[in-house]
């Protein structure tokens, strides 16, 4: 069973691609980095626990449904205080571009203690455990139950996958994400980051300028600086985005396990449906992969499949099975019908 | 031109009557007791300035058109921090009972403080103040800017209306409504509130058990030692509902000159579209008849009319107009349709 | 095959009983009371051609294909100019009204001339003949098409009904009805009107005050009067609506073959989803009866039944089958699944 | 943990209460009597356990999403075939009836074999056995398989209850209810039944006429040769349910434990929402009565309340939880706001 | 007036491209190859006929109301049983596949027999008999319903086409398409089938591998050994689609006489809105060509536009006039506005 | 502050692209050229007021409403009639083209006469004054409006913009546009018109043939005859669009100053929204450009970014603020997620 910690939010989106001044209603669905792993890896028939906190009211019961519905496991859910986590989605089109409102300060999640977490059962059965940079970003005490999480698992052997995922609106509660991540990151098996957000976070020079997919040969040499940093790393991956504009992405990965770079073919996405949860299907794909394959070709096509058919789903959750995958890896990209 | 104070708020309500946890999507409207009050004056073409509170960024921009659309003046609203407040609305209907999720702590105008206002200017041109006891109840911050505008409206000589609005679940941060409210009461020409409410902000007894409308001839004694009590006071009005379940409510207003007590018909309202705003829509009808009738008979069918039309509209706002309430005082009570 | 002679219309209705202020969207629909009377017919399986004219783009395209849809014979629909005539409903709800606002002036059966009619051929088949007092009522060209219709539908001793449909808001093109349809009248077989209607455009006093249905027993006196005036009446009917609220009436209908009174039974019709078209499908019910049943009260039974469901269904159409009816009869007036 | 047999179908009905003839699209849901009980005890708290039958498509793939988002244990769901059970629901609307459609022959649960359910396991952990006569009344297997359960469940002495659930327009395949559900019935703890369905499906003559709540004083005699038929009786039950039209119900229950009949009050359903799967919340809410109480008087109270909140509630699923129905309980029938 | 014979089914799609796990909905509709066929050619004012059966229930009434509104002749639509054919379709979105599931076994039509059809008169006044291979392929009942057809058409020098449509999905009673076409396509006037389903069905070889648009130049030679195994031919077509993924098609088609090879333009379709239908409304366009134009060059360039603005058309219907398709034929592949 | 002259419109567009023959619904909003440009300054924070005419209904009223939203002024707006202007848009799809009903005839605004307008204060406190090709288009009253609003600007010394806006379903009224512009078009400080209504409109002859953005060089030479013609002309411009097809656009503008042509990017728009408004979203960026910058290629970059935004939002405003057009021209063109 895989535990991933984090904070699950109330998704409001206005719907078509609407701007939120548009707005008459708005499409309400759940989302978080680490839940759309948990529920990404449970859609492929793994079973998955979702460690968080969650308000004592209609909303948060309504998330435990959603969660419950994927079969993740949330008896580690403390269920306590009344703000749930939201954030708005203004999806753009074409040439316009999506905006993010969080609301999120003081939510039951951000204001969890370690108190809130029975340590002593939380990883019971748990053979792996992912959290993402955003559960430290989000207050003091999601760091320090990030860090405790962390440092229960490695003294308890379980491989740990860890998604940088820097958000610069957030890390807003007094210290830099440069001061938290680097202890966090120690017991990484598995780390999804780029550059950018390594050197901002680990302080490790991102010695690129201009579009990586250029300079796919000299990532090598500069993940090596990033393994000689993180003793316990056995794999790095980075998602390579390209935006032609909000509505078309091209989108592949790359794996390098401390010798050789893997990397998968690249996805022409386009119209693209829902952008957000993308780096969390990848991520979800990578731990999929390392779980069930064990062959880093493999895993990072695998992933990068799997992501880029989440672009074409809208909410955050990629609700695809590994069939679903392994169909698309086998026609190659183009859409077709089976009837 | 006619000034309320108070907060105005992003309403989430799920479609249809649905329940929270049902949710695919919500409605999107904004409301709040003093903005509900501003617009539906706004309708009857009376001129409104709205001072408040709200965040810089896409919700906050959003509110200001909707307080625009109906040639609310916003000059005199804060834009500033990224907190919206909001509230979810599950309508209930028939046996099952409304429930209402607050999320506005630490809310712009949560967070507002007194040189957010431009005190030199904010009652230019205005000649009727109004605020609720909404306002002083969301933060000690929000009590104090509700405590300088009342005394500085009274030192101007500006008439000031009060509506009670007692809400339990609000006045969390420290102090009680009957500490804060008295002083806030003092100038109040027109007050809206029931006895309940009176006795726990005010201290004034409530003599009453069971259905007032069976006691109205006790009414006019008791409202003696109110007007003992607030010796500014000219008026003191209530609203008098009957919940038969929550899609069929009686409502019924009267309204007390220190003399005499006046009292509208009763409408029967079912089915019952939105209830909330419906007081909004009474204080507003007070407030009109004050200004226009100097009668409060008039005053009284006025008001009652026009917050029971207010019960069949979706959404917070009254968007009836004076020629819509007197329709309905003509027809009476039934009804029909114009072609 | 019977024929109707008027206009199709399209109806815009704000969703949910929503205000035309607070609209989003519409909900679309074609109406106009002897379209309605016409595919009423069609659903008890009756044959009917719609006499009319629409205009030469989409618009009339879709009204083309919304006849056709329940097998109304549009042959004899003159295609021509380009206004489509629009009718805005904001359906109340409660002790709100509802509102129609028409935009039917220069329609293209406003401008229809004698010309647009292939009178040789349009009565082919017809064996009943039906209009309303508003084809009249929209200009002075559709008052002379009604009257060359109504002329040579006589002349082919084709029975005729007519529905007076006094609209205040129409007769503006310079001519009272008064004036125009004593004539149009003369050659009617079953005629649809209240006393007060009659009056106004026949001139016939209406002796009654206050609701009819307590003053039945006068009523044969009366309609003696107007059988004396119409001396090839055999039926006058009329309903008789007793509105409790705007989503609350009740309703009954009465019919008098210049011997007896015939009264259907009371039904209480709430919620009342919508009343347009509910006199239409009184109307259909009535020649249905005339036709089928010989019979005066089958008939105002049977007519009063099927407008009654017809309250109860979306739309200006009556969308039910003689079947479901006679279910309604059999039941007498409680609803139930059939499952 | 509770385990009921049963059928989930995919139920499609017209939005807002429309005729299926108007339809452009179909709310979904998923529904099924024996589901229904599951997911309503579910939602009290109760775990409970779904034994039935799904296609291997997207569409049974949905209907487990439905039950693990409820938690209902779906392991013994038999996935096979391809035939998912449909049903189409037109709600009807004051004097207009509702309809349903049944699509459910040849689908993957009237298909089931008695070799899909793994009967060493099917019951472990179970303490109450749930079914209804809907079940056997799909095919021969089915019926097979409901005998099979309810022996296996007797033989472990777990105790049963069963609905009667008499639906006319079932046991199509050559076998009468007469004829299968008496040795079925033979187990029965606790029965859900009226005198109509009792004598059809099992020959106890139906003394009653008429209105049964005028009648209630008899109802214990006639209880008593419904005891002495089926000996391991300790409860029979039913719901009295007064159809003033199809938006407006009375509803109440009565239930008898062979020595005293205990009668809830009478709740007035107006405007009703969804009146499919009363019966079913009505028999979760009996069978938490049983388990919880050991009180008739209060299991009659909690399941009537309960049952009647369901009827405001769109969907077969009762989605209240036991707060929800002690506060119904505790404000006596009138919906209220809560905040 | 054209006849064809095959089946409508109610067809549920999710909206907005959604999958149907995702389902809250279903937009609803009727398609079928043959009656799509049917209602693309009444569309270009051809008067035609629809065989087929459908239930005795609501949604069969419901299928009859569309077919209608088209004005397509339906009296020879058997109206018995109760199941109505359904199909789903997920509709995709770029590099996500669509899916779609049948359920259409023992539906009204599977289960039609030859004695539900009015030989003597089911083909008076046809002068085009049309079916694919999707009507035999659903029972044995169905292909000796086809089989009469096909043989009282030719009996009666009704010119015959026939769509080869093969579904590997569809062919499960027993016999395999080889088995059951040749005898059926025996009498075909225009056949439209690629070379791979032309194999299947007929076992003449197909000897192209890859992209046969590349291989134009070879077709020809391989049609002359259809035309001599199907002596009656005049005419075979087929349509050439590229998926670039499933929102992007390219799309041409290709029609030889015996003699020469046709070809029409390349058409780029994104967004593609909807594929289902898109080979109907060619198959539509080939016979309206043959019918009116009695030139390959004019036929073929008419039918593959028609069918290309299919594919942007929601439904599986081809809603658009002959004047539509040649302003597309005029501008060449761009939109445009007219106004 | 800058005015506008002309109409508002209701706007109805079937949902979804969909067609108006398959409409169940309109989504509805105002629009009009000269209401767009006012609205689309007015979100650049430029006070601005609209002059024009409505109906006295709940449709002029909503206009009204919709115009004070964006804090239009409209006081100037004469109130007077009951026919609102409707515009019909069907939205194509890729190959599918758009198309548009006019229904406007007979409008409150086309019966506008010279003594609905204050002409004393219509100009106060207006330093910009804006109108189009469409106000004379729609009646000889309109003309003669549009013609005295021009010769008083033009009096009081305000810089006058003009768009040509040739329609040719317009002008329809008798005299055509080459004899009513020339005279209005005297006095423009800043037009905005493609060289083939130029012509169409003022006789000065178009020496272009197919694409214009291929002979950009001949341009200037060619304004040069245009700034001979209109000797008070500062700048000429006009917007360059490629239609690939209905959802596929490229769009550039250019600008000539008399001396030097200015050209902006060219956008590559798809999937395009919403391309009504679009023409308009360019004029208030030229307009917005002259007002701030005073610099050519500054406002030719401004008004092409913004109104290629504007294709992207559904509608016919440009919602988007100055900061919103300048982050577009600094990014580039691809959209991008802000969070």
């Amino acid at each position: 069973m895989i535990a991933t910690l984090g904070e699950i939010l109330l998704r409001l989106t206005p719907p078509d691609n609407g701007m939120i001044q548009q707005m008459g209603s708005y499409d309400a669905n759940f989302g978080g980095s680490e839940a759309n792993v948990a529920i990404s890896l449970a859609n492929y028939k793994i079973p998955t626990r979702f460690i968080s906190a969650l308000p004592d009211n209609e909303l948060g019961k309504a998330a435990i449904f959603e969660l419950s519905k994927y079969k993740v496991d949330t008896r580690h859910v403390n269920i306590k205080g009344n703000k749930m986590g939201i954030y708005f989605v203004e999806k753009g089109s074409s040439i316009r571009g999506s905006k993010v409102i969080y609301d999120r300060e003081h939510s039951a999640f951000a204001r969890m203690t370690l108190e809130d977490i029975d340590w002593d059962h939380v990883f019971d059965g748990i053979n792996w455990f992912h959290w993402s940079g955003i559960a430290p970003a989000v207050s003091q005490n999601c760091a320090d139950v990030t860090l405790q999480a962390v440092q229960r698992a490695a003294a308890a052997d379980i491989p740990i996958s860890a998604d940088l995922n820097y958000r610069a609106s957030l890390w807003t509660y007094g210290k830099p994400s440069s001061e938290v991540m680097p202890e966090l990151l120690d017991h990484t098996t598995l780390m999804l980051g780029d550059p950018k957000s390594l050197e901002i976070m680990t302080g490790i020079k991102n010695p690129f300028s201009g579009d990586i997919k250029e300079q796919l040969d000299d990532l090598p040499a500069y993940y090596d600086t990033v393994f000689a940093r993180f003793p316990k790393l056995k794999y790095i991956a980075t998602s390579l985005r390209t935006i032609v504009n909000d509505t078309h992405h091209r989108w592949m990965g790359v794996i390098y396990d401390g010798q050789k770079l893997y990397c998968s073919t690249e996805y022409d996405l386009y119209p693209l449906v829902d952008r957000v949860g993308g780096g969390d299907a990848f991520m979800a794909g990578l731990i999929y992969g390392c779980v069930q394959y064990d062959d880093p070709q493999k895993t990072i096509d695998f992933a990068t499949a799997a992501s880029g058919i989440k672009h074409t789903i809208s909410g955050d959750f990629n609700l695809v099975s590994v069939q679903d995958v392994n169909d698309l890896l086998a026609r190659g990209g183009a859409g077709n019908i089976s009837r």
